[in-house]
């Protein structure tokens, strides 16, 4: 943010609260892999964010389990703010996830202590939750997480596996939580990616 | 979204979900008048809605009636939704908010119906309850959704303002619901809209 424009309420835990606002406006400029449905470029953190966030109120009668929709919605949106910092870690990239975990929590440290203590450990609690995908909320968040952009690259032509030479073994390791929490969206999948090898867009 | 790619579950129901959520991809195209934080380029609504829907999380101890966070944050990232069709209405045009409600209620008709009824009513019913700004959380989710591109334009040396010539009282309408349900925060508004005519972004 341009710090120098930044006008005090006076307040000092109120300043924080802006200021934290205005510095995960960045979130619009950390890019993904995962290309837009309309093609036209690559969707960045923000637009994703929103669009799991959305998804979260839409497939909850397909979780295995009884989930907090109003919980996951946030979980949703604040899930991926740490990568303002840490960047974006494309899921089928092995060495980028070789650090990941200590890029990540490095970038925690630094951003949630902006806001007032119980706020930044609200939000990193939301996190680390949906980070260690064991709660009923955070697997139901996770599987949207896998299931947009698996989706959109059936809406693409398989653009960012053709693009990285990704294969049915590694999309099934990824969608393994869909498996597991939403079996009858996982069909739907399983047709998806059978449907890519055809293509030619997944390597068998 | 690319119709032709629709891989069908089998499930009319599962296939109308799935492609609700592509069609709504669509927001990350509806370009607002607010310019992002860093001033590279206007923002869009689905990153409008996500940046809410986070602010959603953080202000609520200077709302003036209890507010469900769960729910707003819900409403947040769905109140724009109809802009897919209906288009963005510059908050301070008044040409074009002369049919805005025309426009919206075609455009919801012509969206939720996508969905199975109840999950497109209950959507509906989250943007009209934010619309009507009757109750508290819709107030509150008003609320961020004045003091997000607000606070844009004191980072963007008032660019969204000094561009459409905007004055002093069309902002303090427009903030109103702030001053009525968030008075601590609208302190810091008001200081900022002295600041902004002072600056010469904002007519007096």
């Amino acid at each position: 943010m341009g710090k120098q424009d930044f006008v005090s309420s006076g307040n000092d835990r109120l300043d924080r609260q802006l200021k934290f606002t205005a510095e995960i406006d960045q979130m619009t400029a950390v890019l993904r892999r995962t290309m837009l449905i309309d093609k036209s470029r690559r969707e960045n953190d923000a637009e994703h964010s929103w669009h799991i966030a959305v998804m979260a109120m839409l497939f909850e009668e397909y979780a295995a389990e009884p989930v907090d929709i109003g919980r996951v919605v946030q979980m949703c949106v604040v899930h991926d703010l740490i990568e303002i910092y840490a960047g974006d870690t494309f899921a089928y990239d092995p060495v980028g996830n070789l650090d990941k975990e200590e890029r990540e929590r490095a970038a925690a440290d630094r951003l949630f202590a902006m806001l007032p203590p119980e706020q930044g450990g609200m939000i990193r609690s939301l996190w680390e939750e949906f980070d260690a995908m064991e709660t009923a909320d955070a697997k139901y968040a996770a599987c949207m997480d896998r299931l947009q952009p698996f989706y959109h690259n059936t809406l693409t032509d398989g653009h960012t596996w053709a693009e990285n030479g990704t294969n049915r073994a590694m999309v099934e390791q990824r969608m393994a939580v869909i498996r597991e929490f939403m079996p009858r969206v996982y069909d739907w999948v399983e047709t998806n990616i059978e449907n890519g090898i055809e293509k030619g867009w997944l390597a068998p």
